[in-house]
């Protein structure tokens, strides 16, 4: 069994990315720019908006974190939305979700203007990254795929067994894994709360995507021998014997599922920080074409 | 088994919307009007395109056939796809494809405002449909879901096995049939050239759909007693017995396969006619919109 170290890894992308901005900069360009708009106070939202604008600033990235109110009115918000559309000195910006039940979410994304949707969940985006058209590839997905590149998994001709149909996760990760590229060019099954023999459908995948949302879901007896298991979940579990009241577990048993593996992802260190190094490759990718 | 008649169903979907179109008169409004590019002469375009002008005559549409010899330039048809965009008396139009190597699928297609984009190619109604917003579905796999929605054939918790990945058939009917609806919430295979152990795959399908474009390809042995078999393609194969030197076959051995069958639709009379109703079902749309 072996680790797939997103932590490693995602230095390791984001150490190529300051590499290039430092290029960037000493060839005249200003830096990358990424701005985060954040409303209201989820405390895991904040965690997560925190850690985007902390690695922006680790690559030598410019970023603006944009907080507002619970309250915002949701025209407060889509101009706020035209001016970062219009704004020269930005190269991409994503809205932290959730939103606030005010506001819709779909008014919200679709305007985003395609070039600076570094979260890629315009559906320009997700139509053309379907159509294998150039796009921005959302975060999630987009570093998953990166890991198994740079693990170098096999995937052509294996079965990929996606366990969720979410539109960030789920259902990007289907169409990233059946395109006739690498990775990619498995075959592709999507399992999801209506399937009825999901311990039999997860048995199939040579590589496992569990993105369900349900702690320790997948157990060892659900998992083929030799699998590479990928545990997109980031589960908060009650544990008293934490400072801060909870554990952060995946969607897989680690423990037991493990020493099946050939490869597996570990939460915390797996896919997240991947995510947010991808953030800032589709940052990048914007910067790159708006030079 | 029973046959799922595309021809009689799609012939009880025309006379829906024909009955909606005279209703559309006889309120003083003018009748659903639908634009076909034809470039070039490929003899099975001209059928597809005649075919289609004709379903337009039958059901009260206003047709328009706009025919270009095949060294047309790009700009000529991308300026021609302009005023088509802006022609306030077409409620829809499409380009026949393929298209002749000069000129750029991709850009023609993006070319086409979205809101008369009926044949559903436009990548931003790709995008839609796979997030489960309102968007064109393209009007092959749009006339098979009406075609197992007719026949009420049960969906949810089904396996159902696409033998295919493009992007006009096989990735939207995957994407068609696991969304959160009825038909849907399957849980959905995507099989393709690559899968390795296609028999095996092929006999999990509680739904097998089968768009590969190669003749009589599904075999009896491939598939599950009790199936829903769903036969997309529609292949030309000599036969010196028939006046026009070739038959038409679908991708399933229908002889060999039918028996084992629930439902089967036929080839041909099965998912064409349902394609060509389907496509007048979007043009009813766009002309509800527009009124």
């Amino acid at each position: 069994m072996e680790l797939m170290d997103g932590k490693a890894i995602a230095k390791q992308l984001k150490e190529e990315i300051a590499t290039e901005v430092a290029e960037m900069i000493s060839n005249g360009h200003r830096p990358p720019h990424l701005a985060v708009i954040l409303i209201g106070n989820n405390p895991a939202s904040e965690t997560y908006v925190n850690a985007k604008v902390k690695a922006c600033k680790a690559t030598g990235f410019e970023s603006s974190l944009l907080q507002f109110p619970p309250e915002i009115s949701q025209s407060t918000l889509l101009q706020t939305i035209d001016e970062l559309n219009e704004n020269e000195e930005l190269d991409g910006f994503i809205i932290q979700l959730p939103l606030p039940k005010h506001i819709e979410e779909k008014i919200v994304i679709e305007r985003v203007i395609p070039s600076k949707d570094v979260d890629g969940f315009h559906p320009i985006n997700v139509g053309k990254m379907s159509l294998g058209l150039d796009s921005f590839i959302s975060a999630t997905p987009g570093g998953i795929v990166e890991l198994l590149k740079r693990y170098k998994v096999e995937t052509e001709g294996k079965h990929c067994v996606v366990l969720g149909r979410s539109n960030i996760v789920g259902a990007p990760m289907a169409m990233l894994m059946r395109r006739n590229t690498y990775p990619g060019n498995c075959t592709v099954t999507v399992a999801h709360s209506r399937t009825q023999n999901l311990k039999e459908i997860c048995l199939q995948g040579d590589i496992l995507i569990a993105a369900i949302g349900k702690p320790d879901f997948v157990t060892a007896d659900m998992v083929k021998e030799g699998a590479v298991v990928v545990d997109v979940g980031i589960n908060r579990v009650d544990d008293a014997s934490r400072e801060r009241g909870y554990r952060l577990t995946g969607d897989v048993d680690f423990n037991g599922v493990s020493p099946k593996c050939s490869f597996i992802t570990p939460v915390p260190g797996g896919v997240g920080p991947m995510t947010i190094a991808y953030l800032l490759n589709n940052t990048m990718i914007a910067a790159r074409k708006r030079m």
